[in-house]
Order: structure tokens, then sequence, then C-alpha cells
């Protein structure tokens, strides 16, 4: 059995790694495919090394089935298929006790502050295993995370039955984002600024723009009859989209805010004030959410195959980071369970 | 009868005012009281000369009674005692079709985009007149348009029982939001740089706090417990203030943006994701939070003779702005019937 760990800024080691019995509570996963995404770019380009102890296997967006079922866990038998929502709470903080245990002042994120799933056997406690469809491949199943994401960031959004929504930013988080809004009745625009991903975003049937080539705001004004987007959803990252936000939300529409803003940036407040608009922050996801991802990606509403740029071998992991750093792939799955030594 | 012009930066002019009898459907108000506001300050010194259609009769914080009434209004009598919601919409914009009337896209504001109250005689729609009950003074009433303003910015903030609650700024409005918050059943602490508006805070029984002598993070951090604020009014306009908000929240947190901002602030967007805040813009007022205005006014929740600073004739309104513009007073009321020429 072999994994693959993040040893320090840009190197990565396939090797074998322990194969533990699962303790009490937790079930054995035989990993079958784990994406990559943004986090594990910053993780591996060492961004994230004064929260990571090394050497650690990384990794949070898993499928498999069960391999083993550890003392004490009930309800799940040996090949069950299952994904894993990778946040442990400890119950007890202010953010627990109102309900919001998926932003727990604690949180430990699987993957990142523990053993993630770029290994062919990865115990996990049973409570964050979430059961799968049989008829959902394991290769789509690795898009439940993500896809969970997006469904968070609608939810959290409120957005209404006929809502005009704008997506800044055309990766992987923003193509969910615009299918889960689509699906749930709203008309979408992705600005996007690399024309390649303007292309995919393009062929699933949404509405795109080059905000470098052209005027954003005038194009969401016009785009929506003068009235301004219902919800604008920040997924880039880039200070100038941030900046951007107030100027095409609708008087009373909502901002979310998605994407990892590194450092303060410049918001209009005047234009918060003047619109009453409301900005809000998500992050991760709740149990619903996972349990509403599987349902879109098993019904296709989330287009798995369009996503998915790339599938390769553990020993191959570093070259995916650095073809998603440099924008060359959308989504590029790690095929685990097809890895030699399996 | 005489009224207060604008004439230009600085220059007021108190003189002889046309006397036009109300139109269809007006009512004419003898003015008995005017308070000035941060907006009138911005107006007298030039910064609304781009809107402003000079000259003009300045004032929207106006309590009066009825001195004739226009021909098609009904439910009004001569000496009948009211105050004025200073806003006049369109009806047909997308704000007011979706119910957001009062921030309507071609917002009309009475006193800055048309004739306002400080003048003896004063002509409004009656659609904006708000009947005063007989028990409340009229020198009280002219704070019912401020009090409207926090009991809006309350009432978007969401806030519940037991809240704590912390206001940045302790001005006229900080502090009404501060009164409207408690009664809610938050607890609140204010933040204020200026010591003397730091003492009359504190004499109304609330927690007070020097942001500038003080770490204002780590204080509201052990004052709730190390959980963070439920509520952040931002009153005072600073970028300091804007910056500081993100880190007084807790988890879920809200944020209200009250003051004006002139320029754009830089907002720490990593943490209002990270701990999935709500930073929402509020302005202005709707019906109803004139109406409680009225209310809590009437039964001393806001504590009226605290928040008045002084009260001057007419002629006097020049010195008032630059008493309030230098800090030297807190709400100054013009007493319009009280100027010789009544």
């Amino acid at each position: 059995m072999v994994g693959t760990t993040y040893e320090g800024p840009g190197r990565l080691r396939t090797a074998p790694v322990d194969l533990a019995p699962p303790g009490p509570g937790e079930l054995q996963i035989a990993v079958a495919y784990c994406g990559l995404c943004g986090t594990d770019l910053h993780l591996v380009h060492g961004d994230l090394d004064a929260r990571v102890r090394t050497p650690l296997v990384f990794g949070h967006e898993a499928s498999g089935t069960v391999a083993a079922v550890g003392a004490g866990v009930t309800g799940w038998a040996v090949g069950d298929p299952l994904t894993v929502m990778p946040l442990l709470w400890d119950g007890t903080c202010a953010a627990c006790l109102a309900g919001h245990q998926h932003i727990c002042r604690n949180l430990v994120f699987v993957g990142i502050d523990s053993p993630g799933a770029l290994q062919q056997r990865w115990n996990v406690p049973a409570s964050i295993a979430v059961p799968l469809p049989a008829d959902l491949d394991l290769r789509t199943a690795a898009l439940v995370e993500p896809a969970a994401v997006a469904v968070h960031d609608v939810r959290r959004s409120e957005l209404q039955v006929g809502d005009r929504v704008v997506v800044l930013g055309g990766g992987p988080i923003g193509v969910l984002i615009a299918c889960v809004a689509r699906e749930a009745g709203a008309r979408v625009l992705v600005a996007e600024i690399d024309a390649s991903r303007r292309g995919r975003v393009s062929a699933l049937g949404f509405e795109v723009l080059d905000p470098a080539g052209a005027d954003l705001t005038a194009e969401v004004e016009r785009w929506t009859g003068g009235v301004g987007a219902d919800v604008v959803f920040e997924v880039s990252g880039a200070a100038a989209a941030a900046r951007a936000t107030t100027a095409l939300a609708r008087v009373r529409g909502t901002i979310v805010v998605v994407a990892i803003h590194t450092a303060a940036r410049e918001i209009d407040l005047q234009r918060v004030f003047w619109r009453e608009l409301r900005l809000l922050g998500a992050r991760v996801y709740q149990r619903s959410d996972f349990e509403r991802a599987i349902e879109l990606l098993r019904r296709g509403v989330v287009p798995a195959a369009a996503l998915i740029s790339g599938v390769v071998p553990l020993e191959e992991t570093a070259a995916a980071v650095e073809d998603l750093s440099a924008g060359r792939a959308m989504k590029i799955l790690v095929h685990v369970a097809g890895t030699a030594g399996a």
C-alpha cells in the first residue's frame, strides 16, 4: 500500500505507508479517487507550513469503498461506497454550540490538519463518512466535496428562482456554483479572464464575459436591464474582482465571498451603504450540503466529465499540482486505487 | 416668515421666504424645531454641491404642527402635531417594485434635493407627514428622524435578545443605536475616541472604550468571553474602524455599515470568509422605523435631553454647524418657531 506525502515546499514523495487497522469508531477506506484543489496547491507550495506537520499525507476530495469496519461502528459493511466530509469539530466552542460546527473555532480539516486521502488505505471516523448511492460512479463521486462547497455558497446566498447571478472566476468552484445556481432557477453569467476556461464554461451553456476585455460593470448593468445582479459570487481571489462586487449588485443585492483573499481588499462601503448591500462569507459546507451535492452529481446537474480535465496515478501528483498551478488544467483527480502497489 | 438658505460653501442666509399656500395633496407645516445632522454639515461645507441647487432651504429633522391643509388631503386638521419622513420615491424603479422604496434608485431626499425644514412655514406632501402623539413634546420630536435611522440600523442587524453589541462611534447616531439595541435586549459597548462624548455615553449607562487608548480587538474579545460580538455597528466613518469590524465579530456575526465612508476601505475578506461574517449596509428608514422611533421617544427609551446639547434660533444655524463640525456639540436643534419674524 502506497501514499503520497508532502515533505516540504515543492517536495512530494510517493512511498509505502503504514497500514494500521481502523480504530474503534473508525472506518478503513479503500480510496478510489482523490481530487486536487486550490488549497492543495497552497499546501504543496508551502503556504500552509505554519499549520501543517510534515510528512503529511494530504488530499480531501475522496471517493472509495469500505475496506474494514472498526469496533463499535454500525450501519456500514465492507464494500459500501462512500465519500468523506473532511471536518472534525470540538462540539464545545461557541460556534459549535450555536449550530455552526462546520466553522468550529478549533476545526480540524482532515487532509491538512490530519492525514488525508492520497493513500490507498485511509482510516477516518465513521461520523464523517457519507454513503454514496450505488449508481454514482466513484470517479464522479470525487467531485462531491467541491460540489458541496458550491451548494453551501448558493444556500448562503439565499438566491431565488429567476435571479440574475454573476460568478467572478470560472475555475472549478466557479463552474460548480454556476451549475448549482442554475439548477436553483438562476440565470448565470460567469466572468473569467482565461480564454480556455471561458470556452469550457460557455460549452456548459453559461453566458461568459472576459473582465479584462470588457467593462464588467457596464455589461452586468446591461445584462440586468439596469437593475444590477441579485447575487454576486466572488470566486477569483483577485483584488479587482473584490472591488467590483459592490458595483455589480442591485439594491439589497447579495455578495458572497467564496475565494481566499490573502490580503485586505478595498471595498466600496459607500455603495454597500447606499444600496443596502449584503456581503456574506461562505466557508466549506454542512452535512446537508454534502447530501445535496451527491444528489446533484447523481442527476448530472453538475457535469463531472466537463470538469475533470485529467486523471493521474499517485506518483504523478506533483506534476498534476504544477499543471493546476500553471492554469493548464481544470480539475485533476488522482486515481489512488489505480496506482502501482495497490 | 423667515427661513435659512444654503447659498454656497460656508454661506448661510436667514431672510424672509415666500409663503405659498399648500398645493393639492400637501400640508403646510408650522415648523417648531429642526435638528442639524452630519449630512447637513457636509452640505454646508459644500460636499454635496454636485447634487444641491442653491439657494436651498435645508434641514430634515423636523417637528411642528399643521398650519394649513391642501386640497384633497384627508385625516389632518390645523394644529395636529407631526413630523416628516423626508423621502420621496418614484414608485416605479426596481428597488421600489421590490419593496425597498426607501432606497429608490431615484430617491428625492427632502431637505437636500428639495426644500427642507429650516423655514417657518413648510409645504410637504401629506404622504410623508407622520402624526405625533399629543404627549410627545415637539422639542423631543425633532429627534424622531435620527432615532428612526437607529431603529432601521438595529432592525437590519436582526439582533437577538442577549446579544453583545459593539457600536463604533459615540456621536448622536451611535448613541441612538446603543439605546435602541439596549431596548431590544442587547448589552452594548460603545467605542469613541472623544472623552467628552465617552462621558456622555457612559452617563447613559453604557460601557465605553477609547479605541485610541486600548486594544479594541482584545477588549471586545475579553468582554465577550472570547466569542466576539454578535453585532458590530460601524458609525464612525473612520478607515481604522472599518478595518477593525471583522476582527470584532463572532463566527456568523453581523457588521452593519451605518457611516458614510468617503473612500474605499480595506476590509479583511479572509476573516469574512473564515468566520462566515455578514456585512450589511443600512440607509435611512422605512415608515415602520419612524413609527417605532416615535414610540421609543415617547417612552423615554431614547433620552432626548441627554442628546440635545443646544437649541438656537434660525440665524445662529451657521454657528451651530461650526460647533458641530468642531465636535463641540452633540445634537443641536434649531428652534424655528422661536426665531424673530415668526
